[in-house]
């Protein structure tokens, strides 16, 4: 029976998600109420008091199948955007917008060039789709070894350029990246740009857009009328709504033409329409969501490195960190009696690091005083 | 620019989904309250008041991400069908998992048989995945010239095997299908499966399994452990839940596993869960929903037949009427300013017919008097 499944997909590993809560709650039985989850970089206020509001008011609908066209959600954001409905595509989160882009967009026998260490979905997806990836790796901090920043990964967008050959057909930039919080300054934006041939498609992935707060961050938008980019975004994180699965791509009307003509037609759901045109217009739980992280993330950075953990900063809502040699695998099992649940950072070739994302402050302190009982920090 | 996009996908033409009742209301400036919908087969009686009391209770969770293996559900669908959750994978809508197929079974060198007419999203999805389709005509009724059954389609299923080549791998079946509603009866299932080798997997879409109620109705779940077969149902229509969008397939567990392997990790949202698993309890509202159906659908096949539509009868929640000749195009165009969506069949192959799905009693009765209203069956 083995040979039913396609040649290409006999060897992916099946992406292997943030420990859920309830399966924390079934395997050691702690009570949902006293577990910390702090894996999934989600927003830790909640979602947005409109969205819900919105939800409230349309449950009713839900045996009607969703606007296909989403067209009110794409007149908003198409309005904030300065842009026309026409240049967004809505998925059910962006990871179907990667897996649309490489139907739209990548042949079999053409290849996506993915820096590494980076997000694993633009693997999975591309090796799904059947084509090859080409990797490009990225500038370690010195923590890690490398020669670049001593607390932060960056693009070699030397490197990137030089892997390009005949048959590269995308480029996927985390911008900035998950895991590894590397991003494009403006600078580096113009200069890749300018010398990456236009038949080839670059997926700027900002996901995490919201929480960056750096004067030289690039904006790929820009770019969209005279060069081949498509750019990502996600209610999932900053607007809270990761359980709704609503994520959308900003580009030229002609690529998203023809990512429009691979799309599903029902592909995003009729309460996540409505809840993310509900929280575009919540300017007061963006702006709270993003204090949160900015103080947590400090707070964490700070009381972390005091603990003698070695960091890895990023411009997220999340951070890299390490502790003296142990493995992320132990330091991830050993949270968990106390129902604290972080992210091993194994499968990302980093087995000596966990990621953690940015709690509410009671959270973050729940972190702090959970590593100090387990004596890191002490006798370790 | 044009060359950017896959050859393959360049000439398919995007789903047409029933037009949305918001539209109509944009359109022609009728009250959303003042529109009917019979256009996309969905519930009369809105969604499980259960699956409504469940998502009013968990949208506080929206932030965080839906649980990617599906536990409570697979588990309860499990139980349901005397099976492991192993047998099964839910999907964003069956849409979904039909592209999940043909993800993890497909090659493009490969080919899938369709019947010809039937639902158009398997040769769009097929068409994407960029493998070959093999249409094999249905048995059509006398009304439409064929020498089968006067008013009900029928798979051909000598025909269907001997298209089957080398290179076949996917077989797609409706059971019953959309929009023909022709079935597999018990015998006619064990026939085909006899005579199909196991090294073409055969796609049972039941969307409409619930609705039907003929004692010689086939039930393809009975050959998953000795047969490649995969068999897909909804919460989309009897459930009515088309607007969370929630299907799911059943298999054998090494089909199931290939086909996990290629499945998105949150292809399934979080309400969407929630409420299917509450809408299975609901033994209520389903046997409320098959009562309005089977009633309204006796309604419609006799006073349209009164009125002089030709009509071919389904054994799901929809029918295919015409009008002496009338394109569909016309009927479905004539009804908008009354404030009534049905379904033109255009699309299908055929013109002179549109599709009608069962309403609530009030529904039924006001495409009736809006026909009269039009001189259906009177001076045309």
């Amino acid at each position: 029976m083995r040979k039913l499944a396609r040649k290409k997909i006999r060897n992916i590993k099946p992406y292997k998600p943030g420990k859920p809560i309830k399966e924390l709650e079934r395997e050691l039985g702690i009570s949902e109420r006293d577990i910390i989850k702090l894996a999934s970089n989600e927003n830790p206020i909640g979602p947005s008091p409109r969205a819900i509001k919105a939800i409230r008011e349309s449950i009713d609908l839900i045996h009607r199948y969703p606007d296909g066209s989403s067209f009110y959600l794409k007149k908003k954001l198409a309005s904030k955007l300065r842009l026309k409905p026409q240049n967004i595509i809505l998925g059910n989160g962006s990871d179907e917008i990667i897996d649309i882009v490489t139907k739209a967009f990548l042949e079999e026998d053409e290849e996506a060039i993915i820096s590494e260490p980076s997000f694993l979905e633009y693997r999975i997806i591309v090796k799904t789709r059947g084509a090859r990836i080409k990797a490009s790796p990225m500038e370690l901090p010195s923590v890690l070894g490398g020669k670049g920043s001593s607390r932060r990964f960056a693009y070699n967008i030397d490197d990137v350029l030089r892997s390009i050959t005949r048959k590269t057909k995308l480029i996927f930039i985390g911008n900035p990246d998950n895991p590894t919080g590397s991003y494009l300054t403006k600078k580096e934006l113009a200069y890749f740009l300018k010398k990456c041939p236009k038949k080839v498609i670059v997926v700027f992935d900002e996901a995490y857009r919201e929480f960056v707060d750096k004067r030289d961050y690039s904006n790929p938008i820009d770019f969209i009328d005279k060069h081949s980019v498509i750019i990502l975004r996600t209610f999932s994180k900053a607007y809270g709504l990761a359980g709704l699965r609503i994520g959308y791509a900003v580009t030229s009307e002609k690529l998203a033409g023809w990512m429009e003509r691979v799309r599903q037609p029902f592909n995003v759901n009729l309460l996540a329409q409505i809840a993310a045109e509900s929280a575009l217009d919540d300017k007061a739980h963006l702006s709270k969501t993003k204090a949160v992280i900015k103080k947590g993330r400090e707070y964490l950075e700070k009381d972390l490195k005091r603990l003698g953990f070695d960091i890895i900063k990023t411009p997220a809502n999340f951070l890299l960190i390490s502790y003296r040699g142990v493995k992320g695998t132990d330091l991830f099992k050993s949270l968990l009696p106390y129902g604290v649940i972080i992210r091993d950072m194994k499968v990302y070739g980093l087995p000596a690091w966990v990621r953690v994302n940015v709690g509410t402050m009671d959270e973050n302190r729940r972190l702090i005083k959970t590593l100090k009982r387990l004596n890191y920090g002490v006798s370790r």
